[in-house]
């Protein structure tokens, strides 16, 4: 275990270069083909599907992120790594970081194979999924998981090149830390963008143009493309939810072991080499606060955009079917892809604007940090106008994505105000200390509830600005998409905002370094000053991971419904087939939803598919739903005949007045409202309230379960460390080697043990309700999810990061200083504040966005399946009910 | 302060028996009355409003509860208050209870006129709210402060007497205190179902019948009679969140200010009469416990009556408008009544079976208590049937109460399990004590959290099992009706398991009084047995409290979206003198509402008033609502003339055929889910989703400002205890006498200053959403509230048991016992509990209820003036949004 992975590990990074340039050829390529088979061929039904020359913003975009990435990563890797013993510890640090991380992905790639047979069933079997759809959670899995081990990769081999670069200087130490960062960053935005493009140019263009046109296959709509790409997102979730809770686990356990037995029992300083659990802390903040925090926002990052792209078609489905229409469909789609494009160009900006004096201090090294983040936010503000200006759209949609930016700004600010203790709420939690550990305690649980107005407000402010500009409150889909480009918007500067975040643990891990490696005191007062500043960028940071989940969350749950309706349509599509021969009737698929008979010789497949109908009963008036060429006796329109469930309307020929007559919408004519009502997502409806009281629960039972899972790791982790120190001779006095690995791999053991059950029932909750509450039931768990899960993460960030910062406050001198009584309470404040800031509440933020995720990926199975399994059990909700 | 006031206060109950008279007589000469004038004078309209011979039940069993309670309070006062020395003590108690008592209610009366000059001005001023409600409020309000009265004036003279008879025996002293618990839980039955059965009386009789007909008067719908009883309710709320939230305040503000500086820094025992702190601690027991808990579940039976009785009349109310539609509503409003009735005969005959054997040990004292719940839980199953049987209700009603009993007993087994040091949970807590106070805090808080779950999903299956019977998910009017009856059932042996409840700081203050006069071994012991049983009945108490209010308020939840019916009625109707003259037309009253014209001629003002018809847009599909006789040029139905909204619908006379081709509905045919829709009240709604992290956030915020509170008032009770300790001579040796009053005075102080703003809080922010956010944005808010504030408080209440019977645990010699390490720890755990039980999370039970009482009754401010805000905000809900 002692191996050095310098000699080993070959830089994976060697190859991505390479995989850029084949997928860029690969785009170049079938754009070629696809201009070729478009003039010559004349393929069956192949119409060209020219995309606007601005769609190319979108690719370039990642493709200039990724040799970003690039150039930052090898401008940090021709820095020393410093003297022996420096590369030493970083070797150590890296391998056990890489041991976990193997770990993590093994149990994950198991996961991940499970639920792809899943959906393959679902996709092939019960055919209510696309058949694309496995291979694209693999994908979004994939990409994730290699994002995180990219960053993880330059994090670990940063850290001592920090240090020595802090031998020479604070500039030149902050550049080499940030420049790290921005390669993790740089890569989650421009690895998830490059996946986004490449997926919709094969699904558009490839599948729907030159495979369609050579093999006579039928393109796929704009709404069926941005639906299958939406459950890629899933394999992202899925993923991130290993990385954050897994990594959170890791981390705390770590950190905690370290700390009890080496700090408190041992009386060793912090980072002492001779703590076994030294290294594993250190791995710790690379797992958890890099790994963790980079597939987290991966996920929002991809997912945001998805959304957008989903909305924005769904937004103009329903008005009409014009040639007008379709490109504006495409616009909408493209608008979000083109916006994270221009994005990474501004965070790229941003990152070059960040260096700083030598003789900087705290202040000026943070507003380097703030300048470099103001700029690419700023900048952002003309992309999006030009974004608008070129997709046509409408402009109300600048100020929604303005929205998403302010609300950003004003969480990260919010969440310094409650948390740093440069101002009041923490330093009157010091106080607390003063009377014990019970009023610190409490003082802590106060502030951080207390600190959710800010954050709960500037969201739900933005929701209302992002929906009411472009839709006015009379066009909810229209609405819905721009909430859903606000959290774009937000997230468009990830790439700058990640890089700051992935800076933290790098310049912690390279005080880490200093400190076991006995570093000169102004190297090491260097050190401290990158770290402190990591400390306040790592606040921001989580206020804005979660505010981005909440908003991303929050277009993914409207996202979920447009699934719904595409789950609906397959149904009534596949009933079409069996209906064929009974022209007059409309047959009832059962459960509320009725297919239209088309004549098979009037049309095209496509037209008929089109054609067919899922009909909503939309008023629910008892009097209009049984005003039916019916026989006597019939009760609320639906009667049985053959034993099965069959509903008349005026004959087909009848057409247009038929429905005018009739209060019944069809589901490709219906409004959301139409939807909400045919499935009873209302508070009057108890199983939408049960779905909330669900979502609720969940949250509460998920902190429970990461919480206690740290708390059991700790306790290994504790006992080994004892161990270590009772068996190990010498090990006190430098002279014995502490076994760094054992301890690595207590912590991973813990985290991979305790990570799976929390994981699996947030992705078995929304089905298990989905099937068992139907509809109604799924979104009330994601209403309630939501709304307790974006509230109890902000409680837990802050309440952590106050009782961390009161400790801190305290430790600079303050009443008593380091190993007074107040200090001791300080210090039990902090040890509950660790799992709160760093375990259970940054899960929360991939919860409540994988139980939306999930809902969406497996909406046709709750679509069909559920109202049958209400049936059966007497819940289900009655479309007609009055 | 030290006068006895034994001496002064006459016996408040002695007044009793002549008030219960007084009111039994009005009754019954009000009947006689009715008789005649419904024979003999042939009043203008006044048609004779018989009730059904069983309803007097309901009033009987209030005067049953009186009765007994008067006769229990009679049999307590009987017993021997023992030595001086006892009622010295016992009086500084009762002083220090009714000190703080009248404060208190001196504060509620502030708030009270305030409210109610509100009230009036919505009654009389803008015509949103029924005349009566205003001093319904005040009633309300009135009787459940008489009832606290009475059950705190009961607890501080049973305390000694306890005291005393377990001088005797043991079964000497579980007698006193728990008959003296059961004059306040009888008084509470007793007075809510009087108030109700008088109130509903004079409305339907006196002014519906007598003086409708001498006076020439409308009677009262009965509709509108149980929609402003139900704004009573609001009266009793606000009164009980004063309650809680002030004793809440106290009692813990008294019992850690006594601890800190009594148990650990001066290191005297708990009770010691050195402590200065120590009478304030016991009064906080009665304030808190008794007076607290007594207006928290007051409210929670009246209103659950109320509710059921109004979702009953609702219920019936859209089918059609005949004598037999009429009997069906009344015996729907009647059932709770007699429900109730019978579950104080229950209640009473469960009460006399508690008794127990000489040689009891914990096991059978519990066991004699719960025999008694048993009991009365057993009767009320065949009195539900009777209830079902008389009034020829649905039998599946019968399964809705009993899934409200089962509920109720789960919830209680839940909260032992999680909380109780015989089971695992405690258990695996004290052992976290031995690894410090961190991990006793994180255990616990986890603890806490995973303990919501069959809280939860056992008031999820009872919402939809109590809904499902009735309703079977197609009639969501009948669904409702089983909720709110089963609330009723659970809440029907509230007799019995509030004076279970009540018994508990009753033994505890009788322990004290033992404590503090020195009581020879075996009597302290007695006391001590009595008083862990008070401690299991409460834990079990405060499931009870926190699952009825669950119960309660989601049939207040309901119960509000009929106010906003009867609120768009009322508008429409008053719109009705407005469009006379236009009779072709349908006028817009703005904001979606719209309102027929109905010829004067052609019917009595009554008919009219119900012929004029709020339109609703129903399907909100474009299509639809154009096809109507209108202009060209006409967007989405509403088209401007004379500058004002106008909707023309085709000619009057085309009736019924107009109604059947357009899909606008009717307030008065409007089905739940037309209102649903009309409001928007679904997640698509961004104004819904607001309210519903809006309810969250008012969670956290009430909480943790509670909380702190608790802190502030706690740190200026130390510092008065050590200044005590200070400056008065000979206290420590006994010779000098500590100010008790003193103490008493600051806790009272705090707790009253504390807890304004809270309270405000909660009655501001339904208001304020609703005028903001619409109809929308409130039941948002409600469903927010409700959710999130049923998991907090179960949370905080567990979390908070726990921590306090593992440091019991650990007191009883595990793990080290008093003074150890593990001990320290679990203490610290024990101080933040204190607050969360007792605070933070019974104050969540009102503000839950509380809320969606001030929904209710200012329903129809917002049903008027939320469009108009909302429309000048350009955020108002478009009611034809697609």
């Amino acid at each position: 275990m002692r191996r050095h992975p310098r000699k080993r590990t070959p830089g994976f990074l060697r190859y991505l270069p390479s995989a850029v340039v084949l997928a860029a050829m690969g785009l170049l390529v079938s754009q070629v083909l696809s201009q070729q088979s478009g003039g010559g061929q004349a393929g069956v039904e192949a119409v060209a599907r020219p995309l606007p020359a601005i769609w190319w913003l979108a690719p370039l975009g990642s493709w200039l992120a990724l040799a970003m990435a690039y150039f930052f990563y090898k401008s940090v890797m021709r820095e020393s790594e410093g003297s022996a013993e420096m590369q030493s510890i970083a070797a150590a640090v890296r391998e056990g970081a890489y041991a976990y991380i193997r770990q993590q992905y093994k149990v994950a790639a198991m996961v991940f194979i499970v639920i792809a047979a899943l959906l393959a069933v679902m996709a092939f079997g019960l055919h209510v999924q696309h058949a694309l759809v496995p291979l694209g959670f693999l994908t979004g899995g994939f990409v994730s998981g290699l994002s995180g081990f990219i960053g993880l990769k330059t994090a670990t081999q940063a850290s001592a090149r920090t240090a020595q670069g802090a031998k020479t200087g604070l500039n030149r130490g902050l550049t080499v830390a940030f420049r790290a960062g921005a390669v993790m960053g740089l890569t989650v935005v421009g690895l998830g963008l490059l996946l986004i493009s490449v997926w919709f140019y094969f699904l558009h263009q490839i599948w729907g143009y030159v495979w369609a046109g050579a093999l006579g296959w039928e393109p796929m709509t704009l709404e069926q493309i941005t639906v299958v790409m939406l459950c890629f997102g899933m394999g992202a979730s899925t993923q991130a939810l290993f990385a954050r809770v897994g990594g959170g686990i890791f981390t705390k356990a770590a950190d905690v072991g370290a700390d009890l037995v080496g700090k408190v029992e041992a009386g060793i300083p912090e980072d002492d080499p001779r703590n076994p659990a030294t290294v594993a802390d250190n791995v710790g903040d690379n797992v958890g606060d890099v790994a963790g925090m980079g597939a987290d926002l991966f996920e929002s990052y991809c997912a945001s955009i998805l959304a957008a792209s989903a909305l924005g078609v769904a937004a103009v489905f329903g008005t009409a079917e014009s040639a007008a229409a379709e490109t504006t469909r495409l616009n909408m789609l493209l608008a979000p892809l083109v916006l994270a494009g221009l994005g990474i160009a501004a965070s790229v900006l941003g990152v070059f604007v960040v260096r700083t004096r030598e003789d900087a201090n705290m202040k000026t090294l943070m507003a380097a940090l703030n300048r470099g983040i103001f700029l690419a936010s700023a900048l952002v503000v003309p992309a999006t106008a030009l974004v608008i200006y070129a997709f046509d759209l409408p402009w109300s949609l600048f100020g929604s994505v303005v929205a998403g930016l302010l609300c950003g700004v004003i969480i990260g600010k919010a969440t310094e105000w409650y948390t740093s203790s440069s101002f009041k709420p923490t330093r009157w939690l010091a106080d607390q200390s003063l009377t014990g550990a019970g009023t610190v305690i409490i003082g802590g649980l106060a502030t951080g509830m207390i600190s959710t107005w800010i954050p709960v407000l500037s969201v739900s402010a933005a929701m209302i600005v992002a929906f009411g500009l472009p839709g006015g409150f009379h066009d909810i889909s229209m609405g819905l998409y721009g909430i859903s480009i606000a959290a774009v918007g937000m997230l468009s500067t990830l790439g700058i905002t990640l890089a700051t975040d992935a800076y933290g643990p790098i310049a912690d891990n390279a005080g880490g370094n200093a400190e076991m490696t006995h570093q000169p005191p102004e190297v090491r007062k260097r050190t401290d000053a990158l770290d402190a500043l990591g400390n306040t960028t790592a606040a921001t940071g989580k206020g804005f991971a979660i505010g981005s989940a909440a908003l991303t969350a929050l277009a993914l749950l409207a996202a979920c419904v447009e699934e719904f309706r595409v789950g609906m349509h397959r149904e009534a599509a596949a009933a079409y087939v069996c209906t064929a021969g009974s022209e007059s009737k409309v047959q009832s698929l059962g459960f509320g939803k009725f297919a239209q008979y088309v004549s098979p010789e009037a049309a095209t497949r496509q037209q008929q598919m089109m054609a067919t109908v899922a009909y909503i009963q939309a008023p629910g008036k008892a009097e209009n739903t049984v005003a039916r060429e019916a026989p006597a006796g019939v009760t609320r329109g639906v009667f049985k005949e053959d034993g099965k469930d069959v509903l008349y309307l005026v004959p087909v020929a009848a057409g247009e007045l038929a429905k005018k007559k009739l209060p019944d919408v069809g589901a490709h004519q219906a409004g959301m409202l139409d939807f909400m009502r045919h499935y009873g997502v209302t508070p009057m409806n108890p199983n939408f309230l049960v779905g909330v009281f669900g979502g609720m629960l969940l949250v509460f039972v998920f902190c429970a379960l990461t919480m206690k899972a740290v708390g059991r790791a700790a306790g290994r982790m504790i006992e080994e460390v004892r161990r270590q120190f009772r068996t190990i001779p010498g090990i006190m006095e430098g002279t014995g080697k502490p076994d760094y690995a054992r301890c690595v791999a207590i912590a991973t053991q813990g985290a991979q043990r305790a990570m799976v059950f929390p994981s699996l029932l947030s992705i078995i909750a929304p089905v298990g309700v989905g099937l068992l509450l139907d509809v109604g039931g799924v979104l009330g768990l994601l209403v309630g999810g939501l709304t307790g899960g974006f509230v109890v993460a902000v409680f837990m960030a802050n309440a952590g990061g106050a009782w961390d910062n009161a400790k801190k406050y305290i430790e600079e001198g303050h009443h008593g200083g380091k190993r007074s009584e107040p200090h001791k309470a300080a210090v039990v404040g902090d040890t509950v504040g660790d799992p709160f800031k760093d375990t259970s509440g940054p899960s929360l933020n991939i919860l409540i966005k994988l139980m939306s995720m999930v809902s969406v990926v497996f909406a046709g199975l709750i679509v069909k399946f559920g109202p049958i399994v209400g049936s059966w059990l007497h819940i289900g909700w009655d479309h007609l009910a009055k």
